[in-house]
């Protein structure tokens, strides 16, 4: 793996650039971006140079896709004229199903793996990048598919010396289990803020603790990310609202009738087992 | 003041006790608790001495109530016969409608404030306390009720002492405000817990990121704590869940017509207005 084309040079992107400088990769970087991201990126040292998608998708032997995934979906159209054989092409978008049917659609010719670091944070850009980003994180990988790349070794060992934790997930099995640990959480916390913001009481302002901010903090997330991630995942997404909708009727029932332990205990033996690092299996 | 007794020396009382100490104060701190606890406080150097309630409070000038909130009820109806004229009382009980009408009603003969410092953890126990709970956070005091105390002014100096910020606001104000920022989080954390273990899928271990353990963070808190609490403010917090349903609900409308947008504005909107400094009115 002599060099690597990141195409979106924002945060995981960017970070994803710093983690492979940071593991000794020697390689040149090319960043493929609009002008402003690009001069981010290099200036936090993510990428050593940059390049129109044609130019750095012929250059490359992996290709690392970081943009939101509406966009994702726009570039593995356009690079099935460029790539050469033997590329290794992935990307990291929060939605596997619709990403790997379409390279499966345009990009059978060479080989495709998704992925999907869990590992974001609410700020965008390459200056909030971090080489430690996907360090001690799930990094998810679908099975991959097209045909065969001598990269791919050595981009799976990369993210392994980058500390992430590689997971191996069917992409219907990501996109239905994220509905419920992202997706949902993500909606909650903007339904929440919503929530807060149509009473206009600004003694909310004062009387609040650090549970209103940690149950907040993702409601700062960028709308632009999450409207083509919602719509990408809308089927799993509503069953996991629908879900939660019924289940928060339930809270409301028990609050009303006195009886909340039951619900209470239910939900801390979830938030402990999940928070169980016996239960990892990885 | 020279002797404070803290009644109940979990984590915010014997934190209280820490505190106390750290800004200098030599006096005597007697803790009146169960034997665990007190045994816990004694080791943690929050307070000097135990004793029973009617001999704490005979021998007290400050009275600092931190047990849950159906104790501190209990607590403050038992302390009548032995209060001495002068001393102040407080507690630190997550709701005051119904604490403050209940020292009202059995304390008038004295000083009472209400209070409520919003530094709360998901732990217990004084294990888990800190001298610096309170630093940077909201203290909520009620106006004083009752006869004057001349350690009224000592107490708010120790608050401000140890940091914290105090919040003068009237206890129905107090119960709203906290039904939307306090009492309707931590349910929906548990109701978020609850729906994500209902669905018992073990996938859930390896696929979810940092903000499901946000998200799930409060839904560790005790089960008896919350009963109590969520009991005692019932008519807020279920204004405050039928509201978050309603808005839950267009939230799933909205992704099921593909226009989230602007709800996502409206919540990040919330969310910077809440985290602004700016705004803050202290």
């Amino acid at each position: 793996m002599q060099t690597v084309a990141i195409v979106g040079t924002g945060l995981i992107g960017a970070s994803f650039g710093l983690a492979l400088r940071r593991m000794g990769f020697q390689g040149e970087i090319i960043g493929v971006s609009s002008e402003g991201a690009l001069a981010e990126a290099k200036g936090a040292g993510a990428i050593s140079c940059s390049a129109p998608l044609n130019e750095a998708a012929r250059a490359a032997d992996l290709i690392y896709l970081s943009q939101t995934v509406d966009r994702i979906l726009d570039t593995i159209n356009r690079l099935a004229e460029y790539v050469q054989p033997g590329v290794l092409v992935t990307d990291a978008g929060s939605t596997k199903v619709t990403i790997v049917s379409k390279a499966a659609e345009c990009l059978s010719h060479i080989c495709f793996v998704g992925g999907h670091p869990l590992a974001g944070k609410e700020v965008r850009g390459a200056c909030s990048a971090d080489a430690d980003l996907f360090r001690g994180r799930p990094y998810v990988l679908t099975p991959p598919q097209g045909s065969p790349s001598p990269h791919l070794d050595s981009f799976r060992a990369a993210l392994e010396k980058m500390g992430a934790i590689i997971v191996e997930a069917a992409p219907d099995e990501h996109d239905r289990a994220l509905a419920f640990t992202s997706h949902l959480p993500q909606l909650l916390a903007t339904a929440l803020a919503g929530t807060l913001h149509e009473e206009a009481n600004p003694a909310f302002r004062d009387l609040h603790g650090a549970g209103l901010l940690d149950m907040t903090r993702l409601a700062l997330s960028s709308p632009d990310l999450w409207s083509a991630i919602l719509a990408q995942n809308r089927e799993h997404v509503l069953t996991a609202l629908n879900k939660f909708l019924a289940h928060c009727t339930n809270v409301r029932d028990s609050v009303a009738m006195g009886n909340i332990s039951e619900l209470f205990l239910k939900g801390q033996e979830f938030a402990l087992w999940v928070r169980d690092e016996k239960n990892l299996k990885r």
